[in-house]
Formats: C-alpha cells, sequence, structure tokens
C-alpha cells in the first residue's frame, strides 16, 4: 500500500523535467508547508480543468469564446502562426515580431507516441481558412523531427488554398559563435544561406 | 615579489574561459605532476609559435606554405567561405556541408578593442578575388554584433566584384523548441521565414 508521501512524490516526477529526486524534495516541502498554502495548491491544481475552455478561433486556453488575440481588432487578419503549443503562443508574443493571428495544432506528429494527424487541430485550421482572408499562413513548429514533420504535413494540406506558406527560419541562433554551433545547425546554416 | 605559483596562476588564467579559480586548480596539478609532463607541456607551449606559419592563401596556420585544403584538388574553387579564425573553419570541416575554399580573417570588427578593418585579413582576401575563378564569397561570420559587422564591412568591399556574396542563416537552430528559443532568435526566424 502506498504512502501519501508515495502517492504525491509519484504524482510529481510525472510533471515535465521533474525527476524522482525533485519531486522527493518537493513533496518533502510540502510536508513541511503551511496548511494554508498546501491547501491552496491543492485547490488551484483541481481547478485547472474546471470552467477550462479553448478560443473557439484559434484553440488557445481562454476564459471566454474568443480569446484577447482573435478579438484584438489592431491584429492583422491576413496571417495566421501555426504554432504546437499554447506556450509557443507565448513565446512569439514575447519577441514582438508578430501581430496576426495563431492557431494552436495542440500538439506535433509523432508516431512512435500514436499522435497521427487525426489528433492535430488541422481540420480546425483548414475550416478557418475556408473562405477568410489569411494570405499567409506561418508555420511555427518547433525545429524538432516531430515539429519538421509536422510542418510538412500542414503545407501539404494547404495546397488547395491559393495562399502563401511558409516556416520559421533555420540557422544560427542571434548571439550564436560559429566555432560552437554544432555542426547539424552549421550545415542548414549553410544551405539556407541568403543572398547579401 | 609573485611566487612562481601565483605567475602560474596570473599566467593560466589569461586564457579563455579559465577564471582564476580554474587557474589555481590548474596550477596546483602542475604541482603535483610529474616533472617529465610538466617540462613536455612547457615546451609544447614555447614551441607553438615556433615554426608557425600561415598558409599563404587562405592564411590558416600552416607547416607548409599551402594548407592541404588549399592544395586539395578536389575542393570546388567557386566558393570562399570567409570566417573569423581558424578555429570556424574546423566547425564547418566537421559539418561536412562545404567543399570548398577558405579565408581567414584573423578577428573580427571590435572598435572597443580597437581592432579596426586594417586589422583583418580582408586586403588579402580582396588580393585573392582578383583574375580568380570565385562566383560566391559566404560570410561565415558569428551571428554575434562584431561578427555581423564584419560580414557588412566585407561585402560592401566586395561590391566591387561581380560575385554573389551570402551569408550564414540566422534562425532556429536544428532541435530548438520555439517555447525556449531566445525572443531575438524568434523575432530573426519570423523575419527570415522562407516559403514551403
Amino acid at each position: 500500500m502506498a504512502t501519501p508521501l508515495d502517492r504525491l512524490i509519484h504524482a510529481l516526477a510525472k510533471l515535465p523535467g521533474v525527476g524522482h529526486k525533485s519531486a522527493t524534495r518537493l513533496a518533502f516541502h510540502l510536508v513541511r508547508a503551511p496548511r494554508n498554502d498546501v491547501d491552496e495548491l491543492a485547490a488551484a491544481v483541481r481547478g485547472i480543468k474546471e470552467g477550462l475552455q479553448f478560443c473557439e478561433e484559434c484553440l488557445v486556453p481562454s476564459q471566454t469564446p474568443r480569446c484577447a488575440i482573435c478579438d484584438d481588432l489592431r491584429r492583422d487578419r491576413h496571417q495566421i502562426c501555426v504554432v504546437e503549443e499554447p506556450a509557443d503562443l507565448h513565446a512569439i508574443e514575447k519577441s514582438g515580431a508578430y501581430h496576426g493571428l495563431y492557431h494552436i495544432l495542440h500538439g506535433a506528429l509523432s508516431p512512435l507516441d500514436g499522435i497521427g494527424p487525426d489528433a492535430l487541430k488541422v481540420q480546425e485550421l483548414l475550416a478557418r481558412l475556408q473562405n477568410s482572408a489569411v494570405h499567409e499562413v506561418i508555420l511555427a513548429t518547433n525545429a524538432t523531427v516531430e515539429g519538421e514533420a509536422t510542418a510538412s504535413y500542414v503545407a501539404n494540406m494547404l495546397r488547395v488554398f491559393e495562399m502563401s506558406v511558409t516556416r520559421l527560419a533555420g540557422g544560427l541562433p542571434v548571439g550564436a559563435e560559429v566555432e560552437y554551433v554544432d555542426a547539424r545547425t552549421l550545415a542548414l546554416a549553410l544551405e539556407e544561406r541568403r543572398a547579401l
């Protein structure tokens, strides 16, 4: 029979980036923490799924039927930036370099994990693009194997539309020194080199 | 009066990436190391500058008047890849993505450090390009402020030649996740996005 401590360590260790060791440390912290703080955390965790809805346009988690970005009339409605997860939207917003709309796929293709095209919100994207004012779809999935496969798949599905389909540039990150860049990124930066 | 140990720590701490702490650790290691090893290291350090010459073509350190790459007839003589330092050449060779020639600038523009255009081997590059078979110069300086300034400067100097001048692509490194990429790189990847 697992003790309450075992169950908490087990549950915490399922969080991304939390190993058994960190989970144990966190669990012991909670054992010692004031009752109020622990109850507050428990309630916050339980509450995260209640009342959670998604923007009916871009599918980002939202308290309202349409999210603040989709509702913002100053955003450029000619561009849709397609990302894997809500966290990617936040990263792009922080960059300040994008002023269009978004679409959250809620994942990336990963056959080994059983995530096929039907698990992604691609049909929802295609439906949005029908009779829309969108001129360009920017595929901003990760530069990982799964992200690249997802970008290819979505690009293929978008062929029926007459709009420009683009992909985030790959190459040297800002501040990178050639000497320390990994070989595959260097090969990509050479291959995709641009005219000056 | 500095002790021999102080002098060694001071000299080691001048190496790139070696702080005072690491220098002290290395120095104490050498204090305990066998006499032979220490003499060998001292001789190797002293010898590095003796007999060191540079390839008369690309200016990479070389035991022979022309380096192995410049002498290799299988290399593509239509391309010159311009790098800051010899270590950059080695990184690009390791990527396996480039088969042309190189040119080592031996530095990057850095006005604050007193490194101006005359400190770089740019005139040597211009001389090489006169009446050459070169079609393309690839500017593979770092993606740092100094590297970008150097690339702009060299590109400007190359305007008199009728050849293509390109720059390494900037953007997401291979394997990068959008969520964790820094804001400036994300802005660059958006700006330089490519059509699919």
